[in-house]
């Protein structure tokens, strides 16, 4: 006889789908003691193929979760890209460069990660199991609505997001069905998400041509180069290979859009190719060398180039999609996961900081400010990319090529900053004030915390800076002290202590329940003028050395690293400076000692 | 009513004792694959105090079997010596200098970690878990021998040795004896050990009138050194601290010999002293700075500096002795824990090579030969230290002091080889083989190989040599071959190529049923004359490449780290050579290419 179960539930946050966005969202609110629920309608979580590739910043947020140790314990690191082009005599490939695959400065991991997605889900998974919390699956959502009388944002206790799941692995004949009433919902359900049809927002963008194979294997060549990245402009096609964890090799392969599409529907169509076809194609790009068919082929795919952004990432800001959700592109330029994962780590902290209190809700407008616009630069460099990519090269002897080989090398080094996800500068808001920017002239307010050694005064330990500003939900204050031992330098230090230490100054407005260090956490960055400097940490005011392991000298380590010049490298004067750190890692603001009252009014505007 | 039940059993080998001496020995071998058992009489590990200073040779060996990432994760580091002695006018204690407390330069690891001496057991112990080994407890021996008719070295199969085990928790009145017939035994026992007294081998050398106190915890003091580690030298006394784990700092402090040793017996007398009565005297020499009595005590000791080594470390090569079984020494030093790990990581490859059937039994004796020998340094080395710290300092004021401010100093940079562990230098032996020591000036042979920055040539990931060859009981063969596109050099590697891949020749010779990889493992390290060369690992022999990852670059990574300059910093030509490193990481051979009978023949005197 047919059954049928319904519960009911509430939560603070519901996540619809367990990948790379989803994940990162679960991880970095139950972390936070969130009460959070994530589900997905795939009965396991994927084992091979699918989006593989780490960026720089990508592998920082990670770190900043301390997640980025295993990361790279597991993948395989790709350091250098190679280019091969046709040699104008022979026609055959040749190796015309080989350049830093990550050439941006700044990053603290110089190159790409390279590991498979369900290897990703599992750190997550593994993670979030610390905090009690796992996914539930398989289960699919079949409704979702937001109650109008309930979704005044100021009121903390409402569930107003009434979502009806459906358990997928019901006995024959019997419905579970489950009520769920959420203060927020995430739709982290991917390129076709449920979510973002159910409120009808449009993707806005276009579909292209450009079709691609993609192929991942142990592969059987003597090409010298695949090990590293290679970009392969062949007189009959291109190619480009990932090298990935263990011997494996991800080939992206350019297909005719007549061999993969439909040409009644212009769909594309996947049955009229197999790897085999594909390494066909492959094979001829590949001479002179030779790239044998191999045993096994551990996954294939073909996609068609699409670029598309959504028209809004939020509704009533009660819900909010992320990642593929709310933008594709081509997964060549390895961005879609990177993305994702940075959407909902851009997301997660705004929501701990509402859901207890602390935030005013308007925070959660600053979600879209900031991710959409980034999503539309991807897009841009995307297009740009793939043009580029699935191109005619030019060569001596082929002129009537689309692109030339200086070109498409220029512009991946334009892009560097943004395919690295290191180049993202969010624009002034709530949340980010560029006013004193001059105090610090390299250190971009809006953009993230850069790497830089320093030496723990009490001990004489490098530090990472990166890593004394985790992702813990709390935001960062950096006292910049210039010379604590030169006469006016310290009397104005003292002073700034003082004011920063006042009832009615920020740390001690906006601490709740009186304790600074639950939503702050103080470091002080001193100056070492000579080598010789003895620096103590007990010379600093109380209030900048909270304990001993809060002060840092800006030196070099005693042996075996690079390190030291923090203040040149940021652009700060013997002044000093004060340098608020977003719990997300972002430079929020820059003041003058002088100036804490503008500090206590950035606090002021989204701060309760 | 009393039952006695008896069993028996056979075990390739038997550790008695699981200190770090004893854990790494079972961990080494477990992770071979040997049959092993380690037993001990306490019912757990310990919990605090004890040992607890890592030298950096050590870390490079925990390293080696893949541990050091975790005792970095828990230990707190100690890069800083800070120096106070009396002010000649005050009288009080002022700082006088700061110097790295690892002055020894190619120290992988520049700085002592510190960690209790359970955690570290906890580290062996999960990582035997993986081999399917734990600790049996409370054990405890109760007969040794060795079975005349069954000792000949040359029997495989043989299991000469006898022990009796008596379970230490049986019911009442019940008792539990095990017979197990060994192969092989390692005590590893104690500064006590029962096995080093079964077999009546003597401890030589001498007891001094030296008595500390040792104090653990967490101090409450304005001293700024805190963290650091420093030496105290005052008019009221010498103490000296040990920053550690979380915030808590181990005390030691000089006692007077009349407030400690029994005036009758002269043997030390731990009930006329105790924790307050040991900061009394600390905070005398503390002055200026305070020291308030801590809340709580962690834990504490008294010592009376030994300085003895065993007569022998082996009996019949049957049974060996390890760790404080066959040295003691000044805990201040921080040799104890180092040097008896270091003893079981040189013995266990041997025996697991001889168990193998792949070394002649002879093997062994170079287990005394090269740690007996070291121990006898060490102790020469703790003379000398506690004579220096147990001694008054020499000030402007006070000239008729033991030891002027400038002999300490120098003192311990003098042994700074020693004290970090790096400064050890095997002598020639069947397993150190130095007549070619000319063709890599730098690399001593029967040190351990020094850590070096390379490049993977196929994907430019830099690696650390060391980590390249780690404790996996094999042989490393590192190929230097020189500029691979120098025509003359290419030939000469070609040669090397043939007759190292020669039937007669070492590899494949000693390769236990045609493997040259369950005994070797091949490491290619080439030369780059110029930045802009192209190094393809494909244009190198198939002997120096069986994989892709085998063949490296000297070269500088891209970014971010130091590196470079091996075929410099280890003193080779571009001529090239071949350099042999023994299972446990030490430099066993160097010859040049035209010299392949020499490392064939060095082989030939230890290998079956």
């Amino acid at each position: 006889m047919p059954t049928s179960t319904t519960t009911t539930s509430e939560v603070d946050v519901l996540i619809i789908g367990a990948g790379p966005a989803g994940l990162m969202a679960c991880n970095a609110l139950a972390k936070a003691g969130i009460n959070v629920r994530i589900v997905d309608k795939r009965p396991q979580k994927i084992g091979c193929g699918h989006a593989d590739g780490f960026q720089p910043r990508t592998m920082e947020v990670l770190q900043s979760y301390g997640l980025c140790e295993r990361l790279l314990r597991e993948a395989n690191q790709m350091h250098l890209a190679a280019f091969y082009n046709p040699n104008p005599v022979t026609g055959g490939i040749e190796l015309t460069d080989r350049t830093p695959d990550i050439p941006e400065p700044s990053a603290r991991y110089p190159f790409e990660a390279l590991l498979h997605q369900g290897a990703l889900e599992d750190i997550f998974i593994d993670s979030m199991k610390e905090s009690g919390v796992e996914v539930c699956r398989p289960i699919m959502p079949v409704s979702i609505q937001i109650v109008e009388t309930e979704k005044d944002l100021t009121d903390l206790d409402a569930h107003p997001v009434r979502v009806v799941l459906k358990r997928l692995d019901s006995l024959e004949g019997q419905t579970d069905t489950e009520v769920v009433r959420a203060k927020y919902v995430i739709g982290a359900d991917g390129a076709h998400s449920w979510v973002r049809r159910s409120f009808n927002i449009e993707m806005e963008g276009e579909q292209t041509d450009y079709v691609w194979g993609v192929v991942d294997m142990i592969p059987d060549t003597d090409l010298p180069d695949i090990r590293n990245k290679c970009a392969i402009h062949s007189n009959h096609g291109s190619c480009m290979l990932i090298p990935r964890e263990g011997d494996k090799v991800r080939l992206y392969i350019q297909v005719g859009s007549r061999d993969a599409l439909d040409p009644t529907s212009g769909r594309l169509d996947k049955d009229q190719m197999n790897p085999e076809k594909l390494l066909n194609i492959a094979r001829k790009a590949f001479a002179p060398y030779y790239l044998n068919t191999p045993k096994d082929i551990e996954w294939w795919t073909m996609y068609r180039i699409g670029q598309r952004v959504a028209a809004r990432f939020a509704v009533d800001n009660r819900v909010f999609i992320a990642g593929d959700a709310c933008h594709t592109h081509s997964p060549k330029a390895g961005q879609g996961m990177n993305a994702s994962m940075n959407d909902t780590h851009n997301l997660a902290w705004k929501l701990v900081h509402v859901i207890r209190g602390w935030a005013d809700p308007s925070i959660m407008t600053t979600y879209e400010l900031e991710r959409r616009k980034y999503a539309q630069d991807l897009i841009a460099f995307d297009k740009q990319f793939a043009r580029m990519f699935s191109g005619k090269i030019k060569t001596a002897g082929n002129e009537d090529g689309d692109v030339s080989v200086e070109e498409f090398t220029r512009s991946l080094e334009l892009f560097s900053g943004i395919s690295s996800g290191i180049g993202i500068i969010y624009q002034q808001s709530a949340i980010v004030d560029t006013r004193h920017q001059s105090v610090a002239k390299n250190l971009i307010i809006g953009k993230r915390l850069p790497p830089q050694l320093l030496v723990r005064a009490a001990d004489h330990r490098p530090f990472e800076l990166q890593d004394l500003v985790p992702s813990d939900t709390r935001f960062k204050v950096l006292v910049f002290t210039g010379d604590i031992y030169e006469p006016i330098q310290k009397d104005r230090l003292a002073k700034l202590a003082v004011k920063m230490g006042a009832n009615d100054a920020f740390l001690k407005r906006y601490s709740p329940g009186g304790d600074i260090f639950a939503a702050f956490d103080i470091l002080a960055i001193t100056m070492k003028k000579e080598e010789k400097m003895v620096v103590r940490h007990t010379d600093l005011p109380d209030l900048f050395r909270t304990h001993w392991s809060k002060v840092f000298i800006d030196t070099k380590p005693l042996r075996g690293m690079l390190g030291g010049d923090a203040y040149s490298n940021f652009g700060i004067e013997a002044t000093g400076a004060v340098v608020i750190v977003r719990p997300d890692g972002y430079v929020g603001m820059v003041a003058p000692f002088e100036r804490i009252g503008h500090i206590n009014a950035y606090f002021a505007q989204f701060s309760k």
